[in-house]
């Protein structure tokens, strides 16, 4: 397997390519090779959570942002399907309600960040606050900046208590934005995904990858790092964010708690 | 398919039988075939949850309670281990801190009931209050009686609220509890798993009979049933969760929400 931590990092003064969303560097070229991969790939990271809740050292933070249709909902499925419901919990974040909107922007976000043996999955998270409310001019431009400094103060805090956070941008490119619109549309089985909103928000793209490009360069640090998911094929999507996190997890020093030699004499009456 | 919740409820007047334990009511009495079947249900329970979160409609409560090694974990992950992270979550109640026992029972627990479109999952729940609060005199038999109340009220607003609630007492026997606590002396692997106060917890197993008899006895009613699973054999707790729960759901109008005949005339530009 490659590095696919390296080959996936958004890059030093990273600006998002809208030709890029379509390639597929990790696909075997066989589109049904990639879903036993997939599969295989979502067993072994539900393995290697059950060792993660059992050790109960370290707290994983995934974060899943892209734009409308890119893919956050199947990512959680396809991807994070498998693990067991006792250690992994999934936070959607949708539009702050008035008391959220009370306060601080991490106010909503910190009890939802993971313990010890525990993943935690953001869909959506705290960038929406640099993102729609920037694109909306909702917060100017200094607020703007002082959030991505929030954020990056946030993020280190969670990093030094033991957090191994893992941000994907799921890239997308307005063609197969489009598409997938369209899908929703020609299908009633699908209205219940679709809000009107969400059609006229096409036209702040160019906006809305702006601030993407503006957030991803302000924090992305090597203990909190922004990855691009290449996203047109939702396979190839799955595929990367597997890899990503699987990865990861092999790298930490994951094992069973060390038996108790005081525990081997107790007798059970 | 038998009337599982029929078959399972608790009667009035119930009465924990050590010996029932190990019956297994609804299996095929091949052991292949039923962890079989249970695969099967609990994927068809995980496409009926994306049914669920879709419609936002309902509200899904599974309790699960039973003496130590009674099987919850395993509960989690055999049955609803296929469900979809975006719709599930699994909360487990721990020995209370300092900050919860200075709040009502209830307080910990209100939070993680399950909104519209969710599931939600106890492993352990506000019972613990009136179990092992109870048994070891942390609490008199007055303020048992009036948690008692409060429990059913609080369960009562619930299903009024559109909860559906499921509560599944893992019923296992003093010899199956010893027989699993021996395992997890002798492999150091399970040693994580093991607490020496819960061999020294067993000497209450009468106590904790009665009070899990009242308990189920003063808060069974038909908007928050009990169900007595039989679960000294492990596949057919499973079978018997899985089959309560697919009942249930089943039970409800669950359906995809209907098309919006206005989203059908939308473009995408």
């Amino acid at each position: 397997m490659p590095d696919v931590r390296k080959l996936l990092r958004a890059p030093k003064n990273y600006k998002i390519k809208e030709e890029d969303a379509g390639r597929k560097p990790l696909s075997s070229g066989d589109k049904a090779t990639d879903k036993q991969t997939v599969l295989e790939m979502a067993q072994r990271i539900s393995a290697l959570q059950d060792i993660l809740y059992a050790q109960r050292k370290h707290k994983i933070l995934i974060v899943l942002q892209g734009m409308d249709t890119s893919g956050k909902d199947g990512t959680v499925r396809g991807v994070f399907g498998q693990i067991d419901p006792l250690g992994v919990s999934c936070t959607s974040f949708k539009a702050p309600t008035e008391l959220e909107k009370s306060h601080d922007f991490l106010w909503r976000v910190h009890p939802h960040v993971p313990g010890n043996g525990e993943l935690a999955i953001f869909n959506r998270s705290h960038y929406e606050d640099v993102l729609i409310t920037r694109v909306h001019e909702w917060i100017d431009e200094a607020e703007c900046k002082r959030r991505h400094a929030h954020i990056c103060d946030f993020e280190r805090m969670l990093a030094e208590t033991g957090t191994v956070i893992i941000k994907c941008f799921l890239h997308i490119s307005n063609k197969e934005q489009k598409a997938r619109l369209e899908e929703r549309i020609v299908d009633p089985d699908k209205h219940w995904k679709l809000r009107p909103e969400d059609l006229e928000e096409r036209q702040y793209w160019p906006d809305y990858l702006t601030c993407y490009t503006d957030a991803i360069n302000a924090t992305n640090a090597p203990h909190a790092p922004w990855y691009v998911i290449p996203a047109d094929s939702k396979t190839h999507r799955n595929l990367a964010i597997a890899s990503l996190v699987l990865e990861t997890l092999e790298s930490l020093d994951l094992a069973y708690p060390a038996g108790n030699p005081d525990y081997a004499k107790l007798k059970v009456v």
